[in-house]
């Protein structure tokens, strides 16, 4: 019998780069008992949770909340600003990007892709899966496209499956430099609260998120940030769209409600995150993440291994790639430290597959539950005859000692 | 501040019919942490749900499981079958069975509604959302349409607006004597689990549900089960598809896995749920919500109310309908109710609305607390200086009284 | 197998006079890690809870809170104040309080009861039983005492076993007036927090009460008020004490903490439950158990049922006892209830054994829930064959329905 | 406002020697709604701890559940057993040792206290604080006593405040050597469930234990295991006791039940743990904690700081403590660590004050969480500029590479 309540050794550390380990208060909150979603209690929650939603965002304008996981408001994003045959330009940065890409040509878009351009680096996978997006080719591309007919530019801010946080502001410069009017569409699904992101100063249409990774909360609902261009692409957009449409949702949350059922108890768990962001502060979150990133980073470095991202200006605050060396199978790497320690890590994802881990850093986490990561890690490199240059765990502890978080905040 | 963990007077009973109060053993498993989709403990999670909710609509073939809620498995149903332009037949049995079409035809698709043909009765509302689907008249449209160009057939089994649960094989034994290949697709959000429900021996191609009525589940997972007739159909339906596209998820299905994040907490619910309803037996399941219903409309009976559900055999085991006498405003009684009672009952939806309310008998309810119901609402219609004809309390007193539930297993 | 998360039909309602019904804020405060009872946290949370049960009551002076059970009160009071062979005066005024003298018996103490002198009634069980304390005999009797002996004089203030609430004033003003140095000890397990009480206005020296009545949480934790005569008594007790010893205690709660390890978790649950007295007021609270109460009377009196208290001036505000006819066992009717309606009564105890049940209102209750308890109460009436005069359920929902509780705060 | 359910950094690590980090399963059992402790349930769970708890202790004759918190279940052994002024021999072995005594002279008993005879070793503290019991002296104590004065001997198993584990089968037979009567009573609140423990086959009197430790509960409840010659012997013992005796609580404990409130949750959590203990098998529970142990001292020892414990034959399996360098304050270390970690140690307590720290290893632990307090530690340790000799980290990473536990169960 499958026990839901206990792991083989008791607390697991589960330090993929999301879903995230959920806080306490937010479990807590999620099993409170469901009310009725349109009845005025629901009411007061739906405008608390719309209204805390967009200072995370950093948006002044609508954003939708779906009941449904990530992958869904990458859909909604499509679905409700394009019409059966427009180009949408993507830029393949990782795993997710392509992954979004597929979707755009399943539901009937032109899709192009561009590629890192640059000096190859011998290492596993594609060069520019270690890098950011290049808006310089994003800006190149957009003037080429003189009619116009580009509907939309798709970029991934921080790349689950490689750990590269791209520079957003950077692609809508390119577009405002090309005069292109195209659509800004971003999947900040891994990045949001955790890595820094201006929908509305960055100049975003759509911005795409969930609620497993940066806000802590279990998956089961997801994201879109709108500009008012988005909104008004959306009147005229002509792919099928019913569950995702805007405009329903939008007209009906002005009260705090949905057309149709929400996911009451995944809301009752945002409201509680968005009281503990507020708490914090986000600018001490964001700092938070990149000082846990350095004391990992520091880890991986000490053991010699190559770090997934090449481009220390795009290290992701998120998450580490990995590199095993030539010859090591990282998913056995992986199975042996998730029996022996549990411990669950990230797997490499499409053309990275056996080729590297990811470790997260994000969530319910701090100096201590890190510090038991890179000790599992470490102690699973050596099980697995991986040899090391020194030691992850000591430098991740030197960096954490030498670099004391933010103040703490006494309890009582 | 608002206050998730607490009501007005303590203990609220939410009696609409659906989301329904969720059993504590069910909250406490979604309050569980979140565990890795990738992982060996979540295929584990993932097989046995799959396996115990094909038991629960009573299909030998795949039962696909979207973490997205009820709406979302409608336009899944339709995306996967149906092509831009295919004509669907609908009936109109009440206002879930509405929003449905307004789907269909928003996703590009040519519906067809037929309604009621009968005696009208002089009660508020068209008299078709009072009674079940007539199959004789979807029997009769399909052999008009001799080019076979009708799609799909699409039904709702139990009406959640009226509380009128339709004669699915009926339907079924329709499509059959018309010779017609047309697809039979039934909503059963509020009817699984509750009400007798076959899917492989209706003969029913997709059954659409949701988690928040029988299963008891909070909202934010739906349910397509499929047939293999409606799996062949998909592979050449046009609609574009991508989050809601069975193919992927029912081949990652096999090994207990998604193409994409599921919502795990609200699966780590559902695991809940169905140990719940095996350990009881559907079959007595079935039975106590009957037991249930006949004592609420007892109540009803007694107060000289008329039941929205005007045909005594399709009355529906999970919710009752209320008609409110003419001039009384349905929801300012039910906002009295909730003021002073902390009770939520269910509104009239779309062309009831204000003119009746319904009580629901369903998820983590007994004989106490839906007699708590019923003295609510008869305090409430006094409150409102409604006129009753009796005790409605007594006759539902009398009816549990009279009739014991199934033998009750001592927990020791 | 033994399921403590499930009851036979889902929702048990336990509407014994206590423990109460614990309301989830509670449970779920209870469920949060433990800490460590010697660091800062701990201190915090001390000083929170020490503070805040001084106000529940209504003192200046320590309030002692044990790690143990009510009765462990119980021997706290008696032996820091007692010497062995000290003469204690006690009065009759139920089952706990002979309880309380058969253990002060047993820890060497020389016990006095004073029993009820009055009229009988020829109701069950001795007259005392139904009515409360007689101040004017204990004025009596310490007036006899010219050598002041007699070391304290013992009463319950609410007691549990009948439904009387003694004059605890009343009872002051007789020690006053016999001009005797008796201690006041007061058992006020489940008066306190449900039941107007007021330690320093009343001149009592040891309170003892309970966490599982009006305090709303599960029993396992107990208190001891305190005045500075109690205090300057202690020092010269002579009967051996260790963990009850209270000079450790107030000496160490000075900073929030305890001489050795108390109980963490149900300390969590007092925080919590301090705060939900503080927001609603403890008038407020008295006014709603006082509301409650009435209500059940009206039913009981509607059955044509007698009540335990035959004096409506000492109507107990957390339970009423209701007397059962010649030849009905109360206890059977009592299973009978139990097993059909998930419906636990309090049953009769002492000399009142299986001649009346309790009913009890307070803890996690509102008027539903009361009407719950009295239709499955009506129900088991009825299925035993037992004659009633009228219908109790009405007569409360008349009661509920004509006198709104105090206003009810918004959610939002 | 000091909020229960967060600490500073999330995640806090609860690393005394008990209160042990207490798994979810037992939280969440512990949550449950309190059920009347006069009910049928209640007697099947009654049932169902007192025997669970037999098999923990080893024993077959009846253990007393105390709703008391671990200091009672002291007070509770020597009222039962002891009359005023009897002789008790008591073994320091350190602050519990020396706590207990104090107690038995404040109850009135003659206390009469060995110390460890044997060469100095120039550390902190009596060199008996760290070493076991020498059963030599008691034996030769005992043969002294030629008129059988000496009521009980009164030994610690598992020294909560040193990390020192004694040797009760040799009391035992030193007891027998010497052909004395006394009781044997020996405190295991922080020995069971943890260290091996057999009640019945080492002859031991009364156990006494507490619940917060190898039971992995919150403190609250806590245990005098019995043996018929104790029985026999509260039936004389002339201490005034009333909550404390065993005798109607053993009576009233046949079927389930308790005279007086039991502490309902924290049984919850009880048959929660013993579930637990059952599915592991008592073996591999000692086992576990063995290893662990090694793997903490392994790091101790790299460091080159001494263990308090100062005979390899008789370290705890439950906690190890460290000596800190001539000059250093332990507490401002252990303070320094619990501000920048989360981490909570264990004080030097007693003679030890200031001059160690204390490390557990039980409850809700595992390698990584083990590893993570002594990275903790290693931190500190640096922080507060005390000089290593080596990283203790890597020796207990070593360790437990090196030393699987055993079989892990899958969990699926």
């Amino acid at each position: 019998m499958l026990r839901l309540d206990q792991h083989a050794t008791g607390h697991h550390f589960l330090q993929i780069p999301g879903p995230s380990p959920v806080p306490d208060r937010i479990l807590r909150a999620m099993s409170l008992p469901t009310i009725d979603h349109r009845g005025p209690e629901f009411g007061a929650l739906g405008r608390r949770v719309l209204s805390g939603i967009r200072e995370v965002f950093q948006t002044q304008h609508p954003v939708v909340i779906y009941p449904a996981s990530g992958t869904g408001a990458w859909e909604a994003a499509l679905v409700n600003t394009c019409s059966p045959g427009d180009p949408v330009l993507m830029f393949e940065t990782g795993h997710f990007a392509s992954l979004w890409q597929k979707m755009a040509a399943r539901l009937g878009l032109e899709t192009e892709v561009l590629s890192y351009q640059g000096a190859d680096d011998q290492l596993p996978a594609a060069p520019g899966w270690r890098r950011g997006v290049q808006a310089d080719l994003i800006e190149a591309r957009l003037k080429q496209d003189t009619a116009h007919r580009i509907r939309a530019v798709c970029v991934v801010h921080n790349e689950t499956s490689t750990g590269v946080t791209s520079d957003i502001a950077a692609v809508r410069r390119a577009i405002d430099a090309a005069g292109h009017p195209a659509l800004l569409m971003v999947d900040s699904i891994s990045g949001l609260a955790s890595a820094e992101y201006r929908h509305d100063a960055w100049g975003v249409d759509v911005t795409v998120s969930g609620s497993q990774k940066g806000l802590m909360l279990p998956p089961g609902i997801s994201f879109n940030a709108l500009s008012p261009k988005a909104l008004e692409a959306s009147k005229t957009a002509r792919l099928p769209k019913a569950f995702w449409a805007w405009d329903e949702i939008v007209a009906m949350n002005a009260d705090g409600y949905w057309p149709y059922t929400p996911s009451t108890n995944l809301l009752y768990g945002l409201a509680e995150a968005l009281d503990m962001l507020r708490e914090e502060g986000l600018a001490n979150v964001f700092a938070r993440h990149q000082r846990w990133a350095a004391g990992v980073r520091a880890a991986v470095n000490a053991w010699g291994l190559p770090i997934q991202c090449a481009d220390p200006a795009v290290y992701s605050p998120v998450l580490t790639g990995v590199i095993t060396p030539p010859g090591v199978d990282a998913d056995a790497l992986r199975k042996l430290i998730h029996q022996r320690f549990d411990l669950s890590l990230g797997t490499g994802l499409g053309k990275l597959k056996g080729r590297m881990f990811r470790m997260g850093h994000l969530g319910d986490s701090n100096d201590l539950t890190l510090l038991a990561m890179v000790a599992g890690v470490e102690m699973g490199l050596k099980l697995a005859g991986i040899a090391i240059a020194g030691s992850g765990v000591h430098a991740a502890m030197d960096h954490f000692a030498a670099h004391p978080g933010a103040a703490l905040t006494p309890l009582a």
